[in-house]
């Protein structure tokens, strides 16, 4: 079992467009979909284990657990903070999120996917997140 | 503490689209929340209580809290079979979705939303559903 | 030279979702695209030469030119039918778009879209359309 | 009529993400209308009469026409810069696009959009631009 641990936290700033807002003038529920991927994005880089190194490593990571909640609505223009942190790695990719008024900081959205390593050559899942995942995180694996 | 019932169920069908489809060839997964939203629409309208009628009495219901869980991914051209219950409707509208292949019933997508009613003249959030939710339930209010 | 023929026309209607709307509470301009590519794929059914089997036949036909005009907006609820015709393909796919009322049948827009092979061996745009697509389409290639 | 000027422009710069994506691993066409509207903001901004403005001023701006001209695809990671101009503004407004790579300033995709001034109030269009556009501008109204 791991803990949290503040090694592995990514921030990256973004506005509020015309295009994801919805007839309330505030942003779609499922278009904040985005903005964890967007910061997932970030955070994946600094350990370079993003999209491309995770196929050239034989694996591709799908999401299958997404949950959010809404704390408080996003209009346009408004800018957020989205930040994202590595929860759990040992048999799973756990990040957390949250989204905040850039300006006051205010919480808008908390956010968690779940992410398993599938070989891409056998199509299987893997019960154990596969080595390529510690390594680039920096810890030994289990 | 109410329980669900299979009074409030609603069924419809799609189909996957191209412009749904990620690099793995699947719907990208913040893609389902327009499913969702597809069959919640379905749902609404059998107790005639859909985004107009909403507005119309007051109400606004924003998504506060959405969970999904991916169980299969789905690919182009693929039929599936959306389907949502109502679970909740005291204190917050909380609706059940499963997403099944059309042709063989097997699972692919389990979610939950929950919505609250917000008072459109006070924008004031509602800590107990508003009566017309459950008179459009055909149900006593408590 | 070809001209517009009325053998290769498909028609399908959907209807108007909340998730599409914008904050005038109407579809959202750039949302139209997917429209065109529903439609798109119902035509192609017919000529059995869809994403799949493009694909199959050794190519891809990316849209290099798309071209909408507005008529009238989209409001939520509204069914709408979507209608695609051929108008080109000796060189390139050619096909024009018209998005009707499908109740009143007013029209609300206009749009075409062309579409050229690309050899997915040697990632070579072709100046002429390869002969599976005229076959598919049931007329002797030129 | 009016020549297009170089006293309308803006730029901003933008990266390709996952989720706008399509199988072939490049920016599905359809999601390059989001990279219009994100530049065509910035440059709003510039004159002061974005989305808030126009609607404080008693108009909207709908888009009537939009052309988009695909010249090489975008892929995961890329910088792109996105550049918008005002080339009309009498009777209607019309703005021109070019998203290059950022790197290389390779051409991707040029565009244009169309906008027509509509009364809020009395819900018509207006067939000759509103004076608040041409004073935004910096222009003597025609």
């Amino acid at each position: 079992m791991n803990k949290p641990s503040s090694r592995w936290i990514a921030e990256t700033e973004t506005h509020i467009e015309f295009f994801d807002l919805d007839p309330m003038e505030i942003v779609w529920h499922g278009r904040y979909v985005k903005y964890l991927e967007m910061v997932r994005g970030v955070l994946l880089d600094t350990i370079d284990y993003n999209y491309r190194q995770m196929k050239a490593s034989g694996y591709v990571w799908p999401v299958i657990d997404m949950h959010l909640r809404y704390i408080a609505p996003a209009i346009f223009g408004q800018r957020i903070k989205l930040r994202a942190e590595i929860l759990e790695w040992e048999n799973r990719l756990k990040i957390g999120y949250l989204i905040t008024d850039a300006q006051s900081g205010r919480r808008l959205t908390r956010a968690s996917t779940t992410q398993v390593a599938v070989d891409i050559a056998t199509r299987e899942m893997c019960f154990v997140s596969p080595p390529v995942l510690l390594e680039r995180m920096g810890i030994a694996a289990c």
